[in-house]
Formats: C-alpha cells, structure tokens, sequence
C-alpha cells in the first residue's frame, strides 16, 4: 500500500517553518504518512499583498509577539534561537538548492541544516559559503549543487513552485496540503494536518 | 488563597474569538485559573494597521481558509456555524452592553449568548432587539442595560479598554494576558495561556 502524501510548503526565511522542520518527519512517520519538502518562496505573494518586507516587521506588535512566541516554542523544543539579521532572510538561492537535490531525504536533512544556521546560529543563508557548508557537513556535493541551483531548470522549478502554491491557496508558511487538497497552515496545524492526510484513501 | 486570573479579551466580530468564548471557563476551571471577560474594539487598531476592514476580507486567500478551518474547528467542536452578513459584524453596541453588565459570570453569559446569534444563527449584532432578546433570554434586564450601555461611562470604559489592549501588545482576538503580563495571542493558544497563568504566583 502507497503511504499518503503530506506535502509540506515552507519557506527559508519564515520563523515558524523552522519549528516544523524540526519536527516533521518524526511526526508524520508515527502516522505512516510520508512527507514532501516543497520550499518556495513568499515574497512574491506577500508583494501582491502590498508588503515590501515580512508582515512581521510592518505591523510591530505582531512582530513583537512573534518573537516573544519564538522564545517560548524553542525552548520548549529545546532549539537553539539567534535573531537573523537582516530579518527576514533573503532564501532565494537555499530554496534553489534545495530543489536541486534529487533526494527528498536529503532535501530534508539540508533544510533542517540551513533552518540551524539561520535560525540557531544566525548566520546569513544568503551566503553562498553558508549553504556550502551545510551541504559539505552532509557529505552532499556542494560545488555541483551550487551550480545546478544557479541554472535555468531550478530556477524555473522554483517559479513553479510558489506559483503552485498560490494556487493551492497558500498564503503564510508553514503551509500542509493533503492528498484530497485540504489546507492547513500553522506550525500549530501540523497534528491536525498529519491526521487529515492519514485519513484519506490512495486510490 | 487567590486564583490566579486570566484576561480573556476577545471582540465580538471575531470568528476565533467565538471558538474561545464557548470553552474558556470550563478549561481555566480545570487549571484553578479565574477568567476576566474583557471586550474591546479590533477597528481602531487594524485602521492604525491601514486596514479599513477585516484582513481576512481584504487578504482573500487567508479569508477563505480561515472560513475553511472555522468549518473544521465548530465541527469537531460542535458549534453550529453561520457565516454573518456583513462580515465582518459591527459589534460596538453588543462590547458596550458586555460592559454593562455587572456580574463577570453574567458578562460570560451575555458573551457567549450574542456569539451564537452572530456566529450560530447568523443573527444581527449590531440590532438591539438581538441584543435584547439575548439579555432576556438570561433573565438580565435589557432595557436599563441598553439604556447603561448608550451612557458616556460605558462608551469611556470601552475606549479605555482598547486602549489598554492596544498597549498591552495585543493586535488580534483572542487574546489572553497573563498576571505577569505575558501574552498569548489565538484561540489555539488557549491552553498555553492557562498552563502559564496557573504557574504565576500570586503575592
């Protein structure tokens, strides 16, 4: 039997998406539900909104419990938190490399690792000697993945990606859709989503 | 010894606020937590945020899942669920009466009672006889209570109660302030508000 599909949408520089990396896969597989790490990009949504930066930095007392939020959820997971700066992130070439991985195992553990540099270490995942790093600490080919992010293929795959996701009418990050379509977004969502996905019949 | 006291502050437009307002007195008497009913008004401070409506309106993706999961959410909860029009309502009259009311426990009732018109039966909340028949039905005096809730004292204590939310770092509904003023911000970060307001110590 097919394992349901739990398509997870995040986005590198989103605060919340790091809690969910962190804790995705085990989730799910409690579940029997398999996951795939779908990075794209909130920017261009968040343009049509009419926000230039992270909803987070526009409206303060947003952004103000947000990290206040940050502080409890990570110490509660026993994460390590280090404010990036700049805020948000700029993720554009982490996601590219991202999907220039072929394996969604792989995808996952470098997600998570650059999710620690970022956001455990604060260190700018912009950079390209950053993702390299990551990439060389899980023994991944860092120079070929590199150039492979930086190609035409990847790049489109990534537009196709977060236009994918408008569709499906995400919005924030992280985002969970289901086999039968069923959304949910929030970190807080996460069980909710697993259940959902757990429940629906592969044809 | 005294409990240790949760503020509940919620606005009546709010479709999550509604969710919390059904289930907080029970969830706080469990963890020895004592609520305070506080009603004030989101409008002055999403037009500070430059939004003369809901964000759920004018952001439609996240409008339409937050219908969506309010679906889920009264499902599983079993709350029946109309969708009022307009959305969202324009609950000044029914926050005034709120504050009318003298007896928190009746404030909870009143509360309660004018969600499940507005969100239950898709009833007018901004129409006194809503408002009056929600009284009666408590066996509460609508017509000195509406008369009370016109009064400038009322209209005074509503203003002074957004503007205490406003600088407490609330931005959305419900919310939940702790006695050291910790902040919690959902209907999904009910549990977590009492779990910390149950470990404050009283002095």
């Amino acid at each position: 039997m097919t394992r349901p599909r739990l398509d997870f949408w995040y986005e590198f520089a989103s605060t919340y998406s790091y809690l969910t990396a962190m804790r995705i896969d085990e989730a799910a597989a409690h579940r029997g539900v398999a996951v795939r790490w779908r990075p794209f990009l909130l920017g261009p949504l968040f343009a049509k909104a009419g926000w230039p930066t992270s909803p987070f930095n526009i409206y303060k007392a947003k952004g103000a419990y947000m990290w206040r939020e940050m502080e409890r959820l990570t110490r509660a997971m026993e994460l390590p938190l280090t404010r990036p700066d700049p805020f948000p992130a700029n993720g554009l070439l982490a996601a590219r490399v991202a999907l220039a991985i072929e394996r969604e195992e792989d995808r996952a553990r470098f997600t998570r690792a650059v999710y620690l540099a970022e956001f455990g270490r604060g260190e700018r995942i912009d950079a390209p000697e950053t993702l390299a790093a990551c990439l060389s600490a899980l023994a991944l080919p860092a120079g070929p993945l590199l150039d492979k992010a930086r190609a035409a293929g990847i790049k489109a795959a990534l537009r196709a990606n977060t236009e994918t996701a408008e569709q499906a009418g995400i919005f924030g990050a992280p985002s969970f859709l289901c086999p039968d379509g069923e959304l949910f977004w929030g970190n807080d969502r996460l069980e909710s989503a697993i259940d959902h996905a757990a429940s629906c019949v592969i044809v």
